[in-house]
């Protein structure tokens, strides 16, 4: 997706050759014009599959997953990191280590949101190592509904979770898949429509 | 706002006199079209104010917030509750009491993202005591920003942040103000507009 690359090249910062910060217009700063435009085109590559819901995990999903929901016409759902006092019962758990934040945290969607006859696409803001990702589709299976694919804004295409993922027969389209960041630059994988 | 009072009233859940759970379209299933339509509820509140930015609360904020940011063509901020290890430096703090989850959170912002030349219209999904807000408000003053208003989805008129927040001269507008719960019943306040 041009848009969005551009707007990786031009205010993503290189902090590693692992560690690519978009906080400017993804996840602390959000552009609202840019998700608008995210989910037109997600919503285009999934519109053939009749999917009933998205499901996304708090907090930077949100944004694309919500304006994905809204050309498609379906509710989102996010998974939340912490349990919350009004929320305490009846819930669907996975299990999911972050390496950036070095820990592990139970991630819960309610049974209400998820049934068996749901056709889920699933979304998140970035797809390095996959266990977030992996803890979604676990989610999503134990409630017994389908996986129509996954909807990814970023893809780390050097890091083992897309592979991971895909080996499962998960669809995973991805808006913009780095090759690399080494030497401080942002080098995109050719073949990305 | 007709369309969230209909959907209050259809879907929200009375759990006590204090507690009203509307999980199925605003804090954990999100409804993207009635989003929509609270953006530009609020975008047409303060078109006039020359917004630059809003500022909100991850991660039920981010949902009316991205959209009303669509609509003013501004860039949108969540605090987080939580730090990063992408984000740790330059933050600006403040503490919040959560009576829900009776814990303080350090909830923050990087300075990056908020300018004295800002004027932030701040945004959250609730106002019950206020604790969010003030501590929103904390961060937006720490910035040196202007304050145009507070945005928020649903207010519990029955407690104290209402009268706190507006107390401090601070403009706030509620799409739905909720005069009571008492006895299982929603009942919102008469002059709401």
């Amino acid at each position: 997706m041009k848009a969005l690359k551009s707007k990786i090249v031009q205010q993503g910062k290189v902090l590693s050759d692992t560690v690519l910060k978009v906080d400017s217009f993804l996840n602390h700063q959000i552009d609202a014009t840019l998700m608008k435009e995210i989910g037109e085109v997600f919503a285009s590559r999934f519109k053939k599959d009749n999917i009933t819901k998205i499901v996304t995990l708090e907090s930077s999903g949100i944004a694309p997953a919500v304006m994905t929901g809204l050309v498609l016409h379906v509710p989102v759902v996010f998974a939340r990191k912490k349990k919350s006092l009004t929320l305490s019962e009846n819930l669907l758990t996975a299990n999911v280590y972050s390496y950036t934040k070095e820990e592990t945290n139970t991630i819960s969607v309610s049974r209400d949101f998820i049934k068996p006859e749901d056709n889920v696409l699933i979304m998140d803001d970035f797809l390095a190592n996959g266990q977030a990702l992996l803890g979604l589709l676990e989610i999503v299976e134990r409630a017994g509904a389908s996986i129509a694919g996954a909807g990814i804004v970023i893809e780390k295409g050097f890091q083992s979770g897309g592979e991971l993922v895909r080996s499962r027969g998960i669809r995973v389209e991805s808006l913009a898949t780095i090759a690399s960041l080494q030497n401080g630059t942002v080098t995109f994988k050719e073949d990305d429509k």
